[in-house]
C-alpha cells in the first residue's frame, strides 16, 4: 500500500487513531512511513467514557510492549472530532463518553511522557495522503473522507493546514442547501445528510429501493450503502439516483471549497469511496457544473490511496509535521 | 477614517484600483496608510478595452506627475476578479474588453519599471481592513464587499491568503442551494444571485415592492437596494423579507467558510452592507443556526471600517506583504 523501502533503525512514531468503532495503534516509520505492531480494540463507546479509556490503555499498553518501543520519539492522536488541539481534548460525537477529554494529557502519561500531538481524522487522512498518497507533491489538496459521515481535512500552501484548533477541512458540515434538510449538528442542508452512507441508504430506500435477499434493513450507514452500490451496478435506477444525488452534492461542497481556498486536487476515500465511479462518475460531471471559475475548473478528483491504515499513518504524519514546522 | 499619525518623509505605495465604474489611483504611506494624491477616471468599459487602457493611464500619469512620487518604491494593483496573479493578469468580468490583460507587464512600464503586485479586489479589502481596520488584530478573517456582486478574502494564520493564483476567498460563487437558480457564472444557487445589491432589489420587487416616489425600477442593483432598505426601515414587510433572505444566504455562506478554515472575525463591507442591522441582525440571526459546531460558534461579525478607500488601502498593503514576507 504504502510506497517506497523500508528503513532499518529509523525513529518511529506510536500512533493512535480513535474512532467509534475501534481504537487502532501501531509504531510507524518516521522516515518510510510502515507500519509495524499495528492493535486495535473495540471502542466500546456504548459503555461510556471508562471503557473506551480501557481500550485506549490496551492499546498503549500493547504498543509498548514491543521491542520497538525505545524507538519512539513521539505519538500522534488522531481522533474522530470535535478536537481541541489548544487544550489537547477531544468531544467526539459518536463517543457520548467523553466530553473535552483530555486525551494529550492521559495518552502522554501512558506513553512514558513523550511528545503527544492531536489530531482531528479529517486532517489525519489529509496528512497521510499528503504525506504516502494520492495528495503527495500537491501544494493544495482536499481530502474528504465519505463513511458514515462526511470528514476532511486541508493542505494549503505545501503544508497541513489543521487551523487554529485542528478542525479546519470539516466539509461534511457545510451547509450546500441552505433551506434544506435539519442536521443532527443543528444546521440544516449539510453535505453529510446529502453524501454520506447513510444518506445513500436513505436516499435509495425512500425512491423504494430494498437490498438483495430482502434481509433487515439497516439504515445505519455503510453496510447498506455498499448494498446499494450493488444493485447500482445491476443498473436499479433508485440505487443510481441515490448516487447521483450524493455526486451532486459532493460537487456543489468541493467547488466551494476549491472557490474559498484554491485547491490543485481533491482526494476522496472512505467506504463510501470504494464504490468507485459509481460516486466519482456523477461527482465529475456535476463538478464541471458547479467549478465554473478559471482558477477552479479542471479541479482533478483522484481516489485515497491509503485505505484502512490512513487515519493511523496521518496521526504519525501530522504529528512530524507538527513538531518539525 | 484611518487610525494613526500621519509619518512624515516614508515611502509610498501607488495604489490602483480597478473597477467596472472607476479606475482609481492615489499614493499610500507604507508606514501609516494615509492616502495622498487621490485621484480616479471613468473606466468607460462599454467602450473597449482601448478606452479603459487609456483610462488606467491617466490615472498614473497624475500620479507620476506629482512632487512626491520619488519616494515611491512599489506599486499595488487591485482588481475585479478573476485574476491571476501567477501570469499578471486580468479578466474582469465587467470589463469585457480586458481577457487575460497584461496589467502588471503594462503598468509597471508606466510606472517606470517600479515592482509591480496584482492582488483581486476581495484580497485587497481583506489586506486593508487586516491592515488598518476592524480585523486588525486577527489572525483568522473572513472580509466580504456586499454591493452589485458579492466578493471577499481571507487573512489564514496571521497573513493574507490570496491563495496560488490570488482569488480565495471568492465566496460570491460559493454554492449556498444546490438546486438554486442559474447563476451568470454557470453555477447554480451562489450566493451573490441571493445575497448582492441586484439579488435584494429582485427578492423585493417579486413580492410587489417598488421605491417609493413610482420613478423608474432601476434593477442593476446598488441604487435599489438602497431603496429597499428605505422602505425596509418604514417596516414594509417585503423590503424586510429581502433583507432577510440576502442575511439567511450570508449565513450559510459564512458559516461554510468558519467551517471550512476556521475564522476569528467576519468583516462585513461595500455598500449593501451600509445598510447595517437591517443586513446584520438576520446574517446574526441565522449565523447561529448554520455555525452549529463548537468551534465556529460565536463568530464575531463586524462592519468594515474602511469604506470607499478600502480598495486603494488594499492594493498598496497586499503589495507591502508580498514584497515584505
Amino acid at each position: 500500500m504504502l510506497r517506497g523501502q523500508a528503513v532499518a533503525g529509523q525513529a518511529l512514531v506510536a500512533a493512535i487513531d480513535i474512532g467509534g468503532t475501534k481504537i487502532a495503534g501501531a509504531l510507524v516509520g518516521a522516515e518510510d512511513g510502515l507500519l509495524h505492531h499495528r492493535t486495535e480494540r473495540p471502542t466500546r463507546a456504548g459503555e461510556g467514557g471508562q471503557a473506551v479509556f480501557a481500550a485506549l490503555t490496551e492499546v498503549l499498553a500493547e504498543l509498548r510492549a514491543s521491542a520497538d518501543w525505545s524507538r519512539v520519539r513521539l505519538v500522534g492522536v488522531g481522533s474522530a472530532g470535535p478536537v481541541d488541539t489548544v487544550r489537547g481534548t477531544v468531544s467526539p460525537v459518536n463517543i457520548p463518553g467523553w466530553r473535552d477529554f483530555p486525551v494529550v494529557r492521559e495518552v502522554s502519561f501512558l506513553a512514558d511522557g513523550l511528545p503527544t500531538v492531536l489530531t482531528g481524522d479529517g486532517v489525519a487522512m489529509a496528512a497521510a495522503e499528503h504525506w504516502r498518497g494520492a495528495a503527495r507533491g500537491f501544494d493544495n489538496a482536499l481530502c474528504l473522507v465519505v463513511s458514515t459521515g462526511v470528514g476532511g481535512g486541508l493542505v494549503l500552501g505545501g503544508a497541513l493546514y489543521p487551523g487554529p484548533s485542528g478542525n479546519a477541512g470539516h466539509i461534511g458540515h457545510i451547509s450546500v442547501d441552505l433551506d434544506g434538510d435539519p442536521c443532527p449538528c443543528g444546521s440544516r442542508g449539510c453535505l453529510e445528510g446529502l453524501a454520506s452512507g447513510t444518506a445513500i441508504a436513505r436516499h435509495a430506500l425512500a425512491a423504494g429501493w430494498r437490498p438483495r435477499g430482502g434481509g433487515l434493513v439497516d439504515i445505519s450507514g455503510g453496510a447498506t450503502a455498499v448494498a446499494v452500490a450493488e444493485s447500482a451496478r445491476d443498473g436499479d435506477p433508485r440505487a443510481l439516483s441515490a448516487f447521483a444525488r450524493a455526486g451532486q452534492a459532493l460537487a456543489a461542497g468541493i467547488a466551494a471549497t476549491a472557490t474559498l481556498v484554491e485547491l490543485d486536487v481533491v482526494v476522496i476515500g472512505g467506504g463510501v469511496a470504494q464504490a468507485g465511479d459509481l460516486l466519482l462518475g456523477p461527482l465529475r460531471a456535476r463538478l464541471a457544473e458547479y467549478a465554473t471559475l478559471s482558477y477552479v475548473r479542471g479541479l482533478r478528483i483522484c481516489q485515497a490511496e491509503l485505505a484502512t491504515d490512513a487515519g493511523l499513518v496521518g496521526a504519525a504524519a501530522a504529528a512530524l509535521w507538527a513538531t518539525e514546522k
